[in-house]
């Protein structure tokens, strides 16, 4: 069955970017370090239209969220790269270049209405001014048969999870400290339940999955 | 060798203990679902003098850790079981009742002197003024061959952290959150290096092991 899903990168501080985000650096200082399991994985070099990497369990995981992920809900720092609101520039095509990785409809939390920018190999962005329940919603129309992903930033997810909408919950646990940044868990009620359903051990990352148990 | 070890749990969203602790509820509201994981293995019952609980993968972990400590180090808070300076008190026999499970020389972080107070089953609780790395050379003293466990709170692991005393982190990550509370890394260096060295997966709580890597 079709679910809600959040799939996301956390230092062992809880972090899912450093501090200072910018265009050049827009997961924060020492946010790059933190992704570098995924970077040398042939299936995310795959989704970045780039050859080579890594076949691993870390392949593995990244290539089973593409294949399951039919649309996908991002935050507007997410799609600009940097915090501002150039996502209402009509000449913006965001900070992914013309071939995102996404290849599907991707939904864009914003509070500018603008019209929807098709890129280049499947990946159109689509702006919901009308908060995270109707960008789920219509992400879900989009994605048939197929999983939404809640990619980031830590407060979309934040908000799927508070609106009860989040059914799945995979957090990449990095060895790594950042000492600041963007905590990915801010605020999260007490009373949202767990349920540990999966644990991947590699090398340089852990995968923990949990089922979200809605209050 | 000898080593100085970390083994706390942490909630998904970096909490070490809830909010609000008091002496009924010394880890918060909710701290005491965080560490469910542990009250049930048996191996944590006979360390607190306790018949049965479960001998699964929980229970070694704690076993394993049990029998590689010579000596322990905690903060003030851990010693009393709320906040305060209770631990200046000379009838105060702290929180953990006549025999407490810690079976050897424990190193409590105080601004109070006070003379060591000798409890039952070979716990003696000694209190040191100078900081942490007075406290961590005490107890590697102590310890002999055996490892020095930083029992917690927060502060201390992140003290031992700071001082480059830290070799080794267990982080038993619970699906919980607890959305308010003590954060277990706070201002930890971006500098700090972990090496992942093991993953123990059990059905309610996953174990994370690193090396801590001295900058």
């Amino acid at each position: 069955m079709s679910k809600v899903r959040a799939d996301i990168t956390m230092s062992l501080d809880g972090y899912s970017a450093g501090p200072d985000p910018d265009l050049e650096d827009p997961l924060g200082k020492g946010g790059e370090r933190m992704h570098e399991w995924a970077l040398g994985a042939q299936s995310w070099r795959e989704s970045h239209g780039l050859e080579g990497g890594e076949r691993n369990a870390d392949s593995d995981i990244i290539a089973e969220g593409v294949s399951a992920t039919g649309a996908v809900v991002m935050g507007r720092k997410m799609f600009s790269g940097v915090s501002g609101a150039w996502e209402q520039d009509p000449r913006s095509r965001g900070w992914w270049g013309d071939d995102p990785p996404f290849h599907a409809p991707v939904f864009v939390l914003t509070h500018h209405e603008r019209d929807p920018l098709p890129m280049e190999g499947g990946t159109t962005f689509n702006f919901v001014t009308d908060g995270i329940e109707s960008a789920i919603e219509q992400a879900r129309a989009a994605a048939g048969d197929k999983d939404v992903l809640v990619a980031g930033g830590a407060t979309a997810v934040q908000q799927a999870i508070a609106a009860g909408l989040l059914d799945e919950l995979q957090v990449h646990v990095a060895p790594v400290f950042l000492g600041g940044g963007t905590r990915l868990f801010d605020g999260i009620a007490a009373d949202v339940g767990l349920e540990l359903t999966r644990v991947v051990d590699s090398p340089t990352v852990t995968h923990l999955r949990y089922r979200v148990i809605r209050s």
